[in-house]
Protein backbone atom coordinates (compact mmCIF):
# COMPACT_ATOMS: atom_id res chain seq x y z
CA UNK A 1 0.00 0.00 0.00
CA UNK A 2 1.65 3.60 -0.86
CA UNK A 3 0.72 6.35 0.71
CA UNK A 4 -2.80 7.00 -0.64
CA UNK A 5 -4.07 3.61 1.21
CA UNK A 6 -3.88 2.06 -2.58
CA UNK A 7 -2.02 -1.09 -3.65
CA UNK A 8 0.87 0.05 -5.80
CA UNK A 9 0.96 -1.22 -9.49
CA UNK A 10 -2.98 -1.02 -9.36
CA UNK A 11 -4.40 -0.40 -12.81
CA UNK A 12 -6.27 2.93 -13.60
CA UNK A 13 -9.95 1.98 -13.70
CA UNK A 14 -10.21 4.35 -16.83
CA UNK A 15 -8.01 4.12 -19.49
CA UNK A 16 -6.77 7.37 -21.66
CA UNK A 17 -8.88 6.46 -24.40
CA UNK A 18 -12.06 6.39 -22.13
CA UNK A 19 -11.05 9.75 -20.65
CA UNK A 20 -11.17 11.27 -23.59
CA UNK A 21 -14.45 9.95 -25.45
CA UNK A 22 -16.22 11.53 -21.96
CA UNK A 23 -14.40 14.81 -22.66
CA UNK A 24 -15.60 14.94 -26.16
CA UNK A 25 -19.10 13.42 -25.24
CA UNK A 26 -19.96 15.17 -21.76
CA UNK A 27 -17.17 17.82 -20.87
CA UNK A 28 -18.68 19.88 -23.41
CA UNK A 29 -16.03 23.25 -21.80
CA UNK A 30 -13.21 20.93 -21.21
CA UNK A 31 -12.93 19.54 -25.12
CA UNK A 32 -13.68 22.96 -26.35
CA UNK A 33 -10.71 24.34 -24.19
CA UNK A 34 -8.90 21.71 -26.46
CA UNK A 35 -8.09 19.27 -23.25
CA UNK A 36 -6.62 15.78 -24.08
CA UNK A 37 -5.66 13.08 -21.22
CA UNK A 38 -2.15 11.73 -21.96
CA UNK A 39 -1.04 9.92 -19.10
CA UNK A 40 -3.37 8.05 -16.63
CA UNK A 41 -2.40 5.70 -13.64
CA UNK A 42 -4.01 4.47 -10.63
CA UNK A 43 -4.12 7.66 -8.83
CA UNK A 44 -2.45 9.71 -11.34
CA UNK A 45 -3.22 11.66 -14.56
CA UNK A 46 -1.59 14.46 -16.77
CA UNK A 47 -3.17 16.29 -19.48
CA UNK A 48 -2.58 18.80 -22.19
CA UNK A 49 -4.56 21.56 -22.82
CA UNK A 50 -3.57 22.98 -26.62
CA UNK A 51 -2.76 26.76 -26.97
CA UNK A 52 -5.40 28.91 -28.13
CA UNK A 53 -5.18 32.61 -28.93
CA UNK A 54 -8.66 32.88 -27.33
CA UNK A 55 -7.25 32.31 -24.03
CA UNK A 56 -4.76 34.82 -23.77
CA UNK A 57 -5.69 37.87 -21.34
CA UNK A 58 -4.16 41.63 -20.72
CA UNK A 59 -0.31 40.96 -19.75
CA UNK A 60 -0.12 38.06 -23.03
CA UNK A 61 -0.72 35.18 -20.37
CA UNK A 62 -3.09 32.68 -20.33
CA UNK A 63 -6.03 33.63 -18.08
CA UNK A 64 -6.33 32.31 -14.88
CA UNK A 65 -9.62 30.56 -15.10
CA UNK A 66 -8.03 28.37 -18.11
CA UNK A 67 -5.21 27.20 -15.54
CA UNK A 68 -7.91 26.07 -12.98
CA UNK A 69 -10.61 24.51 -15.73
CA UNK A 70 -7.65 22.39 -16.67
CA UNK A 71 -6.72 21.53 -13.31
CA UNK A 72 -10.36 20.60 -12.04
CA UNK A 73 -10.94 18.31 -15.38
CA UNK A 74 -7.62 16.41 -14.11
CA UNK A 75 -8.93 15.94 -10.98
CA UNK A 76 -11.92 14.10 -12.00
CA UNK A 77 -9.37 12.02 -14.43
CA UNK A 78 -7.90 10.59 -11.15
CA UNK A 79 -11.04 10.14 -9.30
CA UNK A 80 -12.19 8.05 -12.00
CA UNK A 81 -8.44 6.40 -12.40
CA UNK A 82 -9.35 5.00 -9.04
CA UNK A 83 -12.98 4.72 -8.92
CA UNK A 84 -14.04 4.29 -12.49
CA UNK A 85 -16.77 6.46 -14.13
CA UNK A 86 -18.40 8.09 -10.96
CA UNK A 87 -19.28 11.14 -13.72
CA UNK A 88 -21.31 12.32 -10.65
CA UNK A 89 -18.48 13.12 -8.20
CA UNK A 90 -18.20 16.55 -7.88
CA UNK A 91 -15.50 19.08 -7.02
CA UNK A 92 -16.71 20.93 -3.58
CA UNK A 93 -13.41 22.89 -2.97
CA UNK A 94 -10.53 24.01 -5.31
CA UNK A 95 -7.60 26.30 -4.49
CA UNK A 96 -4.98 27.61 -6.78
CA UNK A 97 -1.80 29.50 -6.20
CA UNK A 98 -1.32 30.76 -9.63
CA UNK A 99 2.50 30.88 -8.97
CA UNK A 100 4.04 32.20 -12.73
CA UNK A 101 2.61 33.60 -16.25
CA UNK A 102 2.50 31.08 -18.79
CA UNK A 103 3.18 32.26 -22.07
CA UNK A 104 1.92 31.20 -25.40
CA UNK A 105 2.63 27.52 -25.30
CA UNK A 106 0.53 24.00 -24.31
CA UNK A 107 0.03 24.05 -20.77
CA UNK A 108 0.57 19.98 -18.72
CA UNK A 109 -1.14 19.15 -15.57
CA UNK A 110 0.18 16.59 -13.79
CA UNK A 111 -2.33 15.76 -10.91
CA UNK A 112 -2.61 13.06 -8.40
CA UNK A 113 -4.31 11.75 -5.78
CA UNK A 114 -3.55 12.99 -1.91
CA UNK A 115 -6.52 10.78 0.19
CA UNK A 116 -9.15 9.00 -0.93
CA UNK A 117 -11.75 8.59 1.71
CA UNK A 118 -15.29 7.18 1.21
CA UNK A 119 -17.24 10.30 0.63
CA UNK A 120 -14.14 12.88 -0.19
CA UNK A 121 -11.13 12.40 -2.47
CA UNK A 122 -8.68 14.98 -1.66
CA UNK A 123 -5.72 15.77 -4.87
CA UNK A 124 -3.30 17.74 -6.10
CA UNK A 125 -2.06 19.27 -9.77
CA UNK A 126 0.79 21.35 -11.03
CA UNK A 127 0.29 23.03 -14.27
CA UNK A 128 3.35 23.79 -16.34
CA UNK A 129 4.13 25.87 -19.80
CA UNK A 130 4.91 22.44 -22.17
CA UNK A 131 8.53 21.54 -21.78
CA UNK A 132 9.67 24.36 -18.99
CA UNK A 133 10.36 23.45 -15.61
CA UNK A 134 9.46 26.71 -13.51
CA UNK A 135 5.65 25.94 -12.01
CA UNK A 136 2.86 28.08 -13.28
CA UNK A 137 0.13 27.02 -10.92
CA UNK A 138 -0.66 24.93 -8.05
CA UNK A 139 -3.71 23.51 -7.46
CA UNK A 140 -5.44 21.39 -4.87
CA UNK A 141 -8.86 19.96 -4.81
CA UNK A 142 -11.67 18.41 -3.21
CA UNK A 143 -14.36 15.98 -4.94
CA UNK A 144 -17.74 14.81 -3.28
CA UNK A 145 -17.92 11.15 -4.32
CA UNK A 146 -21.48 9.30 -4.54
CA UNK A 147 -23.03 7.06 -2.45
CA UNK A 148 -22.14 3.46 -4.25
CA UNK B 1 -13.84 55.24 5.80
CA UNK B 2 -15.38 51.90 5.97
CA UNK B 3 -14.11 48.49 6.95
CA UNK B 4 -12.05 48.48 3.56
CA UNK B 5 -10.09 51.71 4.24
CA UNK B 6 -11.85 53.63 1.50
CA UNK B 7 -13.86 56.68 1.70
CA UNK B 8 -18.10 55.55 1.87
CA UNK B 9 -19.58 57.25 -1.00
CA UNK B 10 -16.61 57.51 -3.35
CA UNK B 11 -17.38 56.42 -6.92
CA UNK B 12 -16.34 53.53 -8.97
CA UNK B 13 -13.05 54.47 -11.01
CA UNK B 14 -14.77 52.57 -13.93
CA UNK B 15 -18.40 51.91 -15.10
CA UNK B 16 -20.45 49.38 -16.46
CA UNK B 17 -20.39 50.29 -19.98
CA UNK B 18 -16.19 50.83 -19.95
CA UNK B 19 -15.75 47.45 -17.94
CA UNK B 20 -18.37 45.53 -20.47
CA UNK B 21 -16.38 46.97 -23.07
CA UNK B 22 -13.43 45.92 -22.11
CA UNK B 23 -14.77 42.17 -21.70
CA UNK B 24 -15.09 42.74 -25.34
CA UNK B 25 -11.98 43.98 -26.34
CA UNK B 26 -9.50 42.33 -23.83
CA UNK B 27 -10.91 39.39 -21.54
CA UNK B 28 -11.86 37.21 -24.53
CA UNK B 29 -12.94 33.98 -22.39
CA UNK B 30 -15.40 36.21 -20.61
CA UNK B 31 -16.74 37.77 -23.49
CA UNK B 32 -17.40 34.03 -24.98
CA UNK B 33 -18.78 32.71 -21.64
CA UNK B 34 -21.65 35.54 -21.98
CA UNK B 35 -20.02 37.75 -18.73
CA UNK B 36 -21.86 41.20 -18.40
CA UNK B 37 -21.50 43.50 -15.61
CA UNK B 38 -24.79 44.81 -13.97
CA UNK B 39 -23.69 47.45 -11.36
CA UNK B 40 -19.88 48.58 -10.05
CA UNK B 41 -19.73 50.68 -6.71
CA UNK B 42 -16.79 51.09 -5.11
CA UNK B 43 -15.50 48.26 -3.93
CA UNK B 44 -18.36 46.36 -5.32
CA UNK B 45 -19.12 44.28 -9.05
CA UNK B 46 -22.38 42.82 -10.16
CA UNK B 47 -21.88 40.42 -13.02
CA UNK B 48 -24.36 38.37 -14.64
CA UNK B 49 -23.56 34.92 -16.37
CA UNK B 50 -25.74 33.91 -18.93
CA UNK B 51 -27.12 30.60 -19.04
CA UNK B 52 -25.04 28.28 -22.03
CA UNK B 53 -25.94 24.76 -22.42
CA UNK B 54 -22.67 24.32 -23.39
CA UNK B 55 -21.41 24.69 -19.67
CA UNK B 56 -23.50 22.28 -18.92
CA UNK B 57 -21.53 18.85 -16.89
CA UNK B 58 -22.63 15.20 -16.06
CA UNK B 59 -25.30 16.26 -13.81
CA UNK B 60 -27.47 18.94 -15.46
CA UNK B 61 -25.35 21.39 -13.57
CA UNK B 62 -22.85 24.34 -14.80
CA UNK B 63 -19.50 23.37 -14.97
CA UNK B 64 -17.13 24.27 -11.59
CA UNK B 65 -14.54 26.07 -14.38
CA UNK B 66 -17.71 28.45 -15.24
CA UNK B 67 -18.33 29.64 -11.86
CA UNK B 68 -14.88 29.81 -11.10
CA UNK B 69 -14.18 32.02 -14.30
CA UNK B 70 -17.50 34.50 -13.22
CA UNK B 71 -15.85 34.62 -9.64
CA UNK B 72 -12.34 35.57 -11.09
CA UNK B 73 -13.50 38.76 -13.50
CA UNK B 74 -16.50 39.91 -10.90
CA UNK B 75 -12.98 40.37 -8.61
CA UNK B 76 -10.97 41.87 -11.61
CA UNK B 77 -13.79 44.25 -11.65
CA UNK B 78 -14.24 44.87 -8.38
CA UNK B 79 -10.13 45.82 -8.50
CA UNK B 80 -11.04 48.28 -11.16
CA UNK B 81 -13.93 49.76 -9.42
CA UNK B 82 -10.97 51.05 -6.70
CA UNK B 83 -8.26 51.57 -8.92
CA UNK B 84 -9.14 52.20 -12.24
CA UNK B 85 -7.75 50.42 -15.53
CA UNK B 86 -5.17 48.47 -13.77
CA UNK B 87 -5.47 45.20 -16.50
CA UNK B 88 -2.36 43.94 -15.34
CA UNK B 89 -3.47 43.25 -12.16
CA UNK B 90 -3.00 39.66 -11.71
CA UNK B 91 -5.03 36.79 -9.61
CA UNK B 92 -2.45 35.33 -7.20
CA UNK B 93 -4.96 32.95 -6.08
CA UNK B 94 -8.28 31.73 -5.64
CA UNK B 95 -10.34 29.85 -3.21
CA UNK B 96 -14.07 28.26 -4.13
CA UNK B 97 -16.64 26.48 -2.18
CA UNK B 98 -18.97 24.64 -4.00
CA UNK B 99 -22.36 25.03 -2.14
CA UNK B 100 -25.00 24.09 -4.13
CA UNK B 101 -25.62 22.78 -8.30
CA UNK B 102 -26.85 25.59 -9.91
CA UNK B 103 -29.90 23.98 -12.52
CA UNK B 104 -30.06 25.67 -15.92
CA UNK B 105 -30.36 29.49 -15.63
CA UNK B 106 -28.14 32.39 -15.32
CA UNK B 107 -25.55 32.92 -13.13
CA UNK B 108 -25.23 36.48 -10.61
CA UNK B 109 -22.30 37.24 -9.15
CA UNK B 110 -21.53 39.40 -5.90
CA UNK B 111 -18.15 40.26 -5.07
CA UNK B 112 -16.87 43.19 -2.81
CA UNK B 113 -13.52 43.99 -1.85
CA UNK B 114 -11.90 42.55 2.28
CA UNK B 115 -8.50 44.44 1.83
CA UNK B 116 -7.25 46.72 -0.65
CA UNK B 117 -3.35 46.94 0.37
CA UNK B 118 -0.32 48.57 -1.82
CA UNK B 119 0.43 45.42 -3.00
CA UNK B 120 -2.74 43.01 -2.56
CA UNK B 121 -5.98 43.56 -3.03
CA UNK B 122 -8.45 40.61 -1.34
CA UNK B 123 -12.04 40.30 -2.64
CA UNK B 124 -14.95 37.66 -1.88
CA UNK B 125 -17.94 36.13 -4.50
CA UNK B 126 -20.82 34.84 -3.42
CA UNK B 127 -22.80 33.24 -6.09
CA UNK B 128 -26.25 32.31 -7.25
CA UNK B 129 -28.45 31.56 -9.66
CA UNK B 130 -30.34 34.27 -10.79
CA UNK B 131 -34.04 34.43 -8.84
CA UNK B 132 -32.69 32.56 -5.75
CA UNK B 133 -31.39 32.86 -2.40
CA UNK B 134 -29.51 29.71 -1.59
CA UNK B 135 -25.87 30.49 -2.72
CA UNK B 136 -24.26 28.18 -5.14
CA UNK B 137 -20.66 29.23 -4.36
CA UNK B 138 -18.54 30.86 -2.70
CA UNK B 139 -14.88 32.82 -3.77
CA UNK B 140 -11.93 34.14 -1.98
CA UNK B 141 -9.68 35.59 -4.67
CA UNK B 142 -6.42 37.54 -4.22
CA UNK B 143 -5.07 40.54 -6.85
CA UNK B 144 -1.14 41.08 -7.27
CA UNK B 145 -1.42 45.05 -8.04
CA UNK B 146 1.18 46.11 -10.25
CA UNK B 147 3.19 49.09 -9.31
CA UNK B 148 2.47 52.57 -9.81
CA UNK C 1 -36.33 29.68 5.03
CA UNK C 2 -33.21 32.16 4.91
CA UNK C 3 -30.42 31.42 1.99
CA UNK C 4 -28.45 28.76 4.07
CA UNK C 5 -31.70 26.53 4.10
CA UNK C 6 -32.59 26.75 7.66
CA UNK C 7 -35.81 28.62 9.23
CA UNK C 8 -35.48 32.21 10.32
CA UNK C 9 -35.92 32.98 13.74
CA UNK C 10 -35.11 28.95 14.54
CA UNK C 11 -33.11 28.76 18.53
CA UNK C 12 -29.43 27.32 18.21
CA UNK C 13 -29.13 23.87 19.78
CA UNK C 14 -25.98 24.49 22.13
CA UNK C 15 -25.99 27.88 24.25
CA UNK C 16 -23.01 29.95 24.96
CA UNK C 17 -23.31 28.81 28.60
CA UNK C 18 -23.03 25.21 27.20
CA UNK C 19 -20.45 25.70 24.07
CA UNK C 20 -18.47 27.66 26.89
CA UNK C 21 -18.02 24.67 29.05
CA UNK C 22 -16.93 22.21 26.14
CA UNK C 23 -14.59 24.54 25.27
CA UNK C 24 -13.37 24.12 29.69
CA UNK C 25 -14.17 20.32 29.62
CA UNK C 26 -12.77 19.30 25.72
CA UNK C 27 -11.17 21.96 23.52
CA UNK C 28 -7.97 22.32 25.56
CA UNK C 29 -6.38 24.10 23.07
CA UNK C 30 -9.12 26.65 23.34
CA UNK C 31 -9.41 27.08 26.63
CA UNK C 32 -5.43 27.37 27.06
CA UNK C 33 -6.04 30.34 24.13
CA UNK C 34 -8.62 31.95 26.02
CA UNK C 35 -11.61 31.48 24.18
CA UNK C 36 -15.26 32.75 25.05
CA UNK C 37 -18.43 32.67 23.24
CA UNK C 38 -20.31 35.62 23.73
CA UNK C 39 -23.45 34.79 20.76
CA UNK C 40 -24.60 31.90 19.50
CA UNK C 41 -27.37 32.08 16.88
CA UNK C 42 -28.92 29.43 14.63
CA UNK C 43 -25.97 29.21 12.20
CA UNK C 44 -23.91 32.28 13.79
CA UNK C 45 -21.48 32.16 16.64
CA UNK C 46 -19.20 35.36 17.54
CA UNK C 47 -15.97 34.42 20.03
CA UNK C 48 -13.90 36.52 21.26
CA UNK C 49 -10.20 35.55 22.22
CA UNK C 50 -8.77 37.51 24.90
CA UNK C 51 -5.02 39.07 24.21
CA UNK C 52 -2.49 37.27 25.82
CA UNK C 53 1.61 38.44 24.99
CA UNK C 54 2.14 34.61 24.55
CA UNK C 55 0.75 34.89 20.87
CA UNK C 56 2.87 37.54 19.83
CA UNK C 57 5.08 36.86 17.07
CA UNK C 58 7.91 38.66 15.39
CA UNK C 59 6.35 42.32 14.16
CA UNK C 60 4.01 42.65 17.52
CA UNK C 61 1.29 41.30 15.81
CA UNK C 62 -0.62 37.91 17.15
CA UNK C 63 0.85 35.07 15.78
CA UNK C 64 -1.58 33.39 12.42
CA UNK C 65 -2.45 30.08 13.84
CA UNK C 66 -3.90 31.91 17.07
CA UNK C 67 -6.17 33.48 14.54
CA UNK C 68 -6.38 30.27 12.55
CA UNK C 69 -7.61 28.45 15.81
CA UNK C 70 -10.32 31.10 16.93
CA UNK C 71 -11.83 30.77 13.54
CA UNK C 72 -11.77 27.09 13.44
CA UNK C 73 -13.31 27.06 17.02
CA UNK C 74 -16.04 29.76 15.76
CA UNK C 75 -17.09 27.68 12.99
CA UNK C 76 -17.31 24.16 15.00
CA UNK C 77 -19.78 26.70 17.23
CA UNK C 78 -21.77 27.48 14.73
CA UNK C 79 -22.23 23.20 13.32
CA UNK C 80 -23.39 23.17 16.73
CA UNK C 81 -25.66 25.62 16.73
CA UNK C 82 -27.47 23.61 14.13
CA UNK C 83 -26.62 20.10 14.39
CA UNK C 84 -26.29 20.12 18.65
CA UNK C 85 -23.23 18.45 20.12
CA UNK C 86 -22.04 16.70 17.46
CA UNK C 87 -18.30 17.11 18.55
CA UNK C 88 -17.12 14.83 15.99
CA UNK C 89 -17.65 16.61 13.51
CA UNK C 90 -14.39 17.59 12.04
CA UNK C 91 -12.81 20.32 9.94
CA UNK C 92 -11.60 19.11 6.43
CA UNK C 93 -10.57 21.81 4.83
CA UNK C 94 -10.04 25.59 5.94
CA UNK C 95 -8.39 28.71 4.30
CA UNK C 96 -7.66 32.25 5.55
CA UNK C 97 -6.71 35.29 4.18
CA UNK C 98 -4.64 37.46 6.47
CA UNK C 99 -5.77 41.22 5.68
CA UNK C 100 -4.30 43.37 8.62
CA UNK C 101 -1.97 42.75 10.90
CA UNK C 102 -3.71 42.61 14.89
CA UNK C 103 -2.20 44.84 17.22
CA UNK C 104 -2.15 43.94 21.16
CA UNK C 105 -5.87 43.49 21.79
CA UNK C 106 -8.65 40.78 21.78
CA UNK C 107 -9.62 39.18 18.88
CA UNK C 108 -13.56 39.07 18.25
CA UNK C 109 -14.64 36.39 15.43
CA UNK C 110 -18.27 36.36 13.83
CA UNK C 111 -18.89 33.46 11.96
CA UNK C 112 -21.84 32.25 10.00
CA UNK C 113 -22.61 29.37 8.37
CA UNK C 114 -23.02 29.85 3.99
CA UNK C 115 -24.52 25.66 3.65
CA UNK C 116 -25.81 22.97 5.62
CA UNK C 117 -25.56 20.22 3.48
CA UNK C 118 -25.72 16.15 4.68
CA UNK C 119 -22.04 14.92 4.86
CA UNK C 120 -20.65 18.65 4.82
CA UNK C 121 -21.33 21.99 6.48
CA UNK C 122 -19.04 24.88 4.93
CA UNK C 123 -18.86 28.51 6.58
CA UNK C 124 -16.90 31.67 6.69
CA UNK C 125 -15.44 33.96 9.69
CA UNK C 126 -14.66 37.10 9.62
CA UNK C 127 -12.02 38.44 12.21
CA UNK C 128 -11.64 41.86 13.73
CA UNK C 129 -9.57 43.46 16.68
CA UNK C 130 -12.10 44.24 19.44
CA UNK C 131 -13.51 47.55 18.75
CA UNK C 132 -11.65 48.45 15.27
CA UNK C 133 -13.51 48.09 11.74
CA UNK C 134 -10.98 47.20 9.31
CA UNK C 135 -11.04 43.18 9.10
CA UNK C 136 -7.90 41.01 10.16
CA UNK C 137 -8.49 38.15 8.41
CA UNK C 138 -11.37 36.55 6.86
CA UNK C 139 -11.70 32.49 6.64
CA UNK C 140 -13.88 29.62 5.12
CA UNK C 141 -13.83 26.53 6.56
CA UNK C 142 -15.21 22.78 6.29
CA UNK C 143 -16.47 20.80 8.44
CA UNK C 144 -17.38 16.77 7.75
CA UNK C 145 -20.79 16.09 9.66
CA UNK C 146 -20.93 12.30 11.49
CA UNK C 147 -23.69 10.02 10.39
CA UNK C 148 -26.81 10.30 12.35
CA UNK D 1 18.28 26.63 -11.62
CA UNK D 2 15.55 24.26 -10.52
CA UNK D 3 11.69 24.79 -10.81
CA UNK D 4 11.80 27.22 -8.14
CA UNK D 5 14.40 29.62 -9.84
CA UNK D 6 17.27 28.69 -7.12
CA UNK D 7 20.44 27.32 -8.12
CA UNK D 8 20.77 23.62 -6.85
CA UNK D 9 22.64 22.71 -4.08
CA UNK D 10 23.15 26.14 -3.25
CA UNK D 11 23.23 26.46 0.84
CA UNK D 12 20.44 27.44 3.28
CA UNK D 13 20.42 30.71 4.63
CA UNK D 14 19.46 29.73 7.94
CA UNK D 15 20.71 26.54 9.81
CA UNK D 16 18.44 23.97 12.11
CA UNK D 17 20.55 25.54 15.49
CA UNK D 18 19.69 29.13 14.33
CA UNK D 19 16.25 28.54 13.50
CA UNK D 20 15.19 26.58 16.67
CA UNK D 21 17.16 29.55 18.74
CA UNK D 22 14.91 31.72 16.90
CA UNK D 23 11.90 29.38 17.89
CA UNK D 24 12.82 29.85 21.21
CA UNK D 25 13.54 33.82 21.43
CA UNK D 26 10.76 34.85 19.00
CA UNK D 27 8.26 32.48 18.29
CA UNK D 28 6.23 31.49 21.58
CA UNK D 29 3.58 29.86 20.35
CA UNK D 30 5.34 27.50 18.49
CA UNK D 31 8.06 26.74 21.20
CA UNK D 32 5.40 26.56 24.02
CA UNK D 33 3.50 23.91 21.40
CA UNK D 34 6.92 22.05 21.06
CA UNK D 35 8.37 22.34 17.61
CA UNK D 36 12.03 22.03 16.58
CA UNK D 37 13.05 22.15 13.14
CA UNK D 38 15.35 18.70 12.27
CA UNK D 39 16.37 19.50 8.77
CA UNK D 40 17.05 22.81 6.84
CA UNK D 41 17.84 23.15 2.59
CA UNK D 42 17.85 25.96 0.80
CA UNK D 43 14.14 25.99 0.20
CA UNK D 44 12.99 23.02 1.66
CA UNK D 45 12.23 22.64 5.85
CA UNK D 46 11.52 19.31 8.43
CA UNK D 47 10.09 20.15 11.42
CA UNK D 48 8.79 18.11 14.49
CA UNK D 49 6.15 18.57 16.57
CA UNK D 50 6.05 16.68 20.03
CA UNK D 51 3.01 15.16 21.14
CA UNK D 52 1.41 16.92 24.00
CA UNK D 53 -2.16 15.10 25.24
CA UNK D 54 -3.19 19.25 25.55
CA UNK D 55 -3.20 19.14 21.63
CA UNK D 56 -6.25 16.58 21.96
CA UNK D 57 -9.44 17.48 20.47
CA UNK D 58 -13.18 15.16 21.04
CA UNK D 59 -12.06 11.93 18.59
CA UNK D 60 -8.66 11.38 20.34
CA UNK D 61 -7.21 13.48 17.62
CA UNK D 62 -4.58 16.44 17.17
CA UNK D 63 -6.47 19.53 16.90
CA UNK D 64 -6.19 21.18 13.58
CA UNK D 65 -4.93 24.85 14.83
CA UNK D 66 -1.81 22.59 15.80
CA UNK D 67 -1.27 21.26 12.59
CA UNK D 68 -1.77 24.85 10.81
CA UNK D 69 0.61 26.13 13.67
CA UNK D 70 3.27 23.76 12.18
CA UNK D 71 2.68 23.89 8.43
CA UNK D 72 2.88 27.75 8.97
CA UNK D 73 5.91 27.32 11.15
CA UNK D 74 7.52 24.92 8.51
CA UNK D 75 6.94 27.73 5.47
CA UNK D 76 8.85 30.36 7.58
CA UNK D 77 11.76 28.22 7.64
CA UNK D 78 11.15 27.70 3.75
CA UNK D 79 11.73 31.56 3.46
CA UNK D 80 14.14 31.28 5.59
CA UNK D 81 16.57 29.10 4.32
CA UNK D 82 15.91 31.08 1.16
CA UNK D 83 16.22 34.84 2.48
CA UNK D 84 17.94 34.54 5.45
CA UNK D 85 16.35 35.89 8.75
CA UNK D 86 13.40 38.10 7.36
CA UNK D 87 11.48 37.98 10.39
CA UNK D 88 9.09 40.83 9.46
CA UNK D 89 7.75 37.89 6.35
CA UNK D 90 4.21 37.34 7.02
CA UNK D 91 1.78 34.46 6.11
CA UNK D 92 -0.75 36.23 3.41
CA UNK D 93 -3.02 33.13 3.11
CA UNK D 94 -2.49 29.16 4.55
CA UNK D 95 -4.69 26.46 2.70
CA UNK D 96 -5.18 23.49 4.69
CA UNK D 97 -7.01 20.01 3.69
CA UNK D 98 -7.54 17.65 6.85
CA UNK D 99 -6.58 14.10 5.20
CA UNK D 100 -6.45 11.51 7.86
CA UNK D 101 -6.96 12.13 11.62
CA UNK D 102 -3.57 11.77 13.61
CA UNK D 103 -3.16 9.70 16.66
CA UNK D 104 -1.26 10.21 19.45
CA UNK D 105 2.97 10.78 18.35
CA UNK D 106 4.69 13.21 17.32
CA UNK D 107 3.95 15.08 13.99
CA UNK D 108 6.68 15.80 11.24
CA UNK D 109 6.20 18.60 8.57
CA UNK D 110 8.15 18.60 5.66
CA UNK D 111 7.83 21.41 3.71
CA UNK D 112 8.98 23.10 0.03
CA UNK D 113 9.15 26.42 -1.89
CA UNK D 114 7.17 26.30 -5.27
CA UNK D 115 7.77 29.88 -6.07
CA UNK D 116 9.94 32.82 -4.75
CA UNK D 117 9.04 35.81 -6.47
CA UNK D 118 10.39 39.44 -5.27
CA UNK D 119 6.71 40.05 -3.38
CA UNK D 120 5.86 36.48 -2.11
CA UNK D 121 6.60 33.21 -1.79
CA UNK D 122 4.35 30.17 -1.88
CA UNK D 123 5.30 27.29 -0.54
CA UNK D 124 3.67 23.72 0.40
CA UNK D 125 4.04 21.38 3.47
CA UNK D 126 3.06 17.65 3.80
CA UNK D 127 2.55 16.82 7.39
CA UNK D 128 2.38 12.93 8.49
CA UNK D 129 2.07 10.89 11.93
CA UNK D 130 6.00 10.25 12.84
CA UNK D 131 6.84 6.81 11.17
CA UNK D 132 3.97 7.06 9.24
CA UNK D 133 3.52 7.09 5.38
CA UNK D 134 -0.62 8.51 4.95
CA UNK D 135 -0.62 12.03 4.86
CA UNK D 136 -2.48 13.51 7.78
CA UNK D 137 -2.53 16.88 6.16
CA UNK D 138 -1.75 19.33 3.13
CA UNK D 139 -0.84 23.14 3.35
CA UNK D 140 -0.23 25.65 0.59
CA UNK D 141 0.81 28.92 2.09
CA UNK D 142 1.96 32.33 0.93
CA UNK D 143 3.87 34.48 2.45
CA UNK D 144 4.29 38.25 1.97
CA UNK D 145 8.41 39.58 1.86
CA UNK D 146 8.93 43.05 3.38
CA UNK D 147 11.22 45.14 0.91
CA UNK D 148 14.87 44.58 1.27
Amino acid sequence: MDAAGKPEGARAKITVAEFNKLIDQHLLLAAQFGMRAERIGHGTATLRLRFDAAHIRPGGTIAGPVQMALADVALYAVVMSLLGRVELAVTTSLNINFLKRPGPADLMAHAKILKLGKRLAVGECAIYSDGEDEMVAHVTGTYSIPPA
